[in-house]
């Protein structure tokens, strides 16, 4: 396993603080030496919480308590542990989630509920909560309203850059900020969210409309990417709304606009940070018969092993395109396909382009970031998606992750 | 690229003559250098034939032909070229194959429609059919009864061993033969049928009891098969019986069973030969809500590339198991799900079983055939399917194929 930060990482923008949100993290010793592992959340009192969990069947405790806490559309705290997913752990799991959010209520003397707990790492082995209980005291000792970073670090585990987006929007008139953070960088197939993703706000926003913002946000940016098809067990993301920052109740069109921004910002460096990842890829599919199929043609390219190990060996190789839109199974007319990578069309109406100059494409088949562009010329329907290619590094991390 | 056999290979079996089949290879020059790369298979007039292929919805221009020429029922000439898959090649493609089989039929006297067509290799460049045709005549000079190891290298791509079958059946107490040839190796998640597998028999068998016999027999073996889950564009089975063995019209039951057999035998040789196969996996789903269900859950596990390198690793790690089972979107219960390995369960009723040994699994995994039993706890549904690990050959071989 590399420990080199991934070629396409981006540097961490600037985080102010946001009013009403105080953060830290520590070294648990849950899994991980010499590097944090653990962070606290607190958010004001009177914080809106909204939240999208992963659509896998096997959920981790961790999404089952989020999933019940949500139900009060009230948050305090969050808290959060790398290195163990809390996941196929039975009575245990639960059980670590009720000691872990009771234990960190008290320091505010809310309701365990409305504490939000998340967990990232190994799936199946238990998670020994003990030691989050035990290091919460001096979490909540030094929380301060600066430790972006140091939480945005604390959350990850193969990542290789902390990742973190900001933005300012405007609720009728008065200027509200956006910060979110986010971890990868494995088994990212997100289908209602991905990973863990915490955002923040100090508008005054009540639960239901962030909800709404939030899934339509999602939609856009998480659900529109994967690095390897595997939907993740753990997938979380949450938006809290502290409230502080005195805004009137007002149209939410630029909230909503600059919170999917935030997503978008967010889903990409997850991306960026992919296992193994030496290139970002943009999919764009046009001309499908609906959305819907163009999304669904463009997540199959995306998670073709033969398309990714194709980018990874700067081959700009149709013939493994048209195979992956021809077995997404959605209506699709071989001789009515274009495809074409960096700007260029390289084949068209079932076949390639008589005398196509492959210079350009060859240059940016070289490049770090890839575009393909597939026009299924059956209809409208278009949909964009993002992914990575599939190196030697991505069988480096995954075939001793464990060990 | 490595030129090493497969640690998987199994050894070529010993291929009598079957009555009404002479074959024959040659270097045409396609695309490798120093090796076969077109085979002429001849079989005797009155044969009938029956085939299946790919579901992909860009399929190649040789799947087009071969089932067009299946509505008659009747064959006399197979014509197979490694090295271009004639796929994404629009007007030409179709050229080629009308040019070849016209070329090819001219030597026995048949309709063109009676030769059917196959290739395979790289995707999206146009067939020089010129070469084939002027092979021909060679090809068909040179044809023998005993070139069954020469036709089974012919067709190879990435293989890195030929594959080959044969089994004796009675019909109505008369013995005749089923010998079946096949190639992978990458580009492996069939949906109807798989990459190239010729079958032949002495028996005289209507075409429509054939073609029932096949489909059957696929559904058990090539569809539960995966190496990468890139459904080809060019998977072909065929089954064609020369009804030189004098059998009479009588119950199938046993040809059935034999056809089966070497159907299955030649799809594990296939997965056995997975691009940068190390391990070959049976997985086995039990106590789903049904055999579909089982069937989409246990594809769903063998295409998950997180329980793919863990299988590299030699980590037997459940957790990455449990999500591929949740990933599935069939109906399954966290809590419900017992997962075991080579024999031991390793975890049941949500968590891993207290106090399991990992001795033994742990020496399973360093073996090369790897079994996994997932068991839903939901329902009698059941299925098996078998895979191979993703290794850094995989990378090496697709990341490179074209250059």
């Amino acid at each position: 396993m590399t420990d080199a930060v991934s070629p396409l990482a981006v540097a961490l923008p600037e985080l102010p603080p946001l009013a009403g949100v105080r953060l830290n993290a520590a070294a648990a010793g849950i899994r991980y030496q010499g590097r944090t592992d653990l962070v606290m959340i607190e958010v004001a009192a009177g914080s809106t919480a909204a939240g999208v969990f992963t659509s896998n069947k096997c959920p981790g405790a961790p999404v089952d308590w989020c999933r019940d806490s949500l139900k009060g559309g009230k948050a305090r705290m969050v808290v959060v542990n790398a290195g163990n997913a809390n996941v196929f752990t039975g009575r245990a799991g639960r059980d670590a989630c009720a000691a872990t959010a009771g234990a960190a209520a008290r320091f505010v003397g809310c309701a365990a509920s409305e504490v939000f707990v998340a967990s990232t790492g190994v799936i199946g082995e238990v998670l020994p909560h003990e030691k989050l209980v035990a290091a919460l005291p001096a979490l909540h000792a030094g929380l301060s309203p600066d430790a972006w970073e140091a939480a945005a670090r604390g959350i990850m585990t193969t990542d290789t850059f902390p990742k973190a987006s900001t933005r300012v929007a405007k609720i009728g008139g008065v200027p509200v900020r956006i910060t979110g953070i986010a971890k990868g960088s494995g088994m990212i197939a997100p289908d209602m969210a991905t990973m863990l993703c915490f955002v923040f706000t100090d508008a005054a926003i009540p639960a239901g409309e962030l909800q709404t913002m939030l899934k339509k946000g999602v939609d856009r940016s998480f659900n529109c990417t994967t690095v390897d098809s595997d939907t993740s067990t753990s997938d979380t993301v949450l938006v809290i709304a502290t409230g502080q920052a005195g805004n009137p109740a007002a149209p939410l069109g630029d909230f909503s606009a600059k919170l999917s921004e935030v997503l978008m910002d967010l889903a990409l460096q997850v991306i960026r940070d992919g296992e193994g990842a030496r290139k970002l890829v943009k999919i764009d599919v046009t001309g499908a018969v609906s959305a819907k199929s163009a999304k669904k043609i463009a997540m199959c390219v995306a998670n073709s092993p033969l398309v990714k190990t194709a980018i990874a060996g700067e081959d700009a190789n149709w013939g493994r395109i048209v195979m992956a839109v021809g077995k997404a199974g959605e209506p699709a007319d071989r001789d009515r396909l274009s495809i074409g990578v960096g700007g260029v069309w390289m084949a068209r109406e079932g076949g390639v382009i008589p005398g196509y100059d492959e210079t350009p494409v060859v240059a940016h088949m070289k490049g770090s970031e890839i575009e393909m562009a597939i026009d299924i010329g059956l209809g409208s329907g278009k949909a964009t998606v993002w992914t990575c290619d599939l190196t030697h590094g991505y069988i480096d991390i995954n075939g001793s992750y464990r060990s």
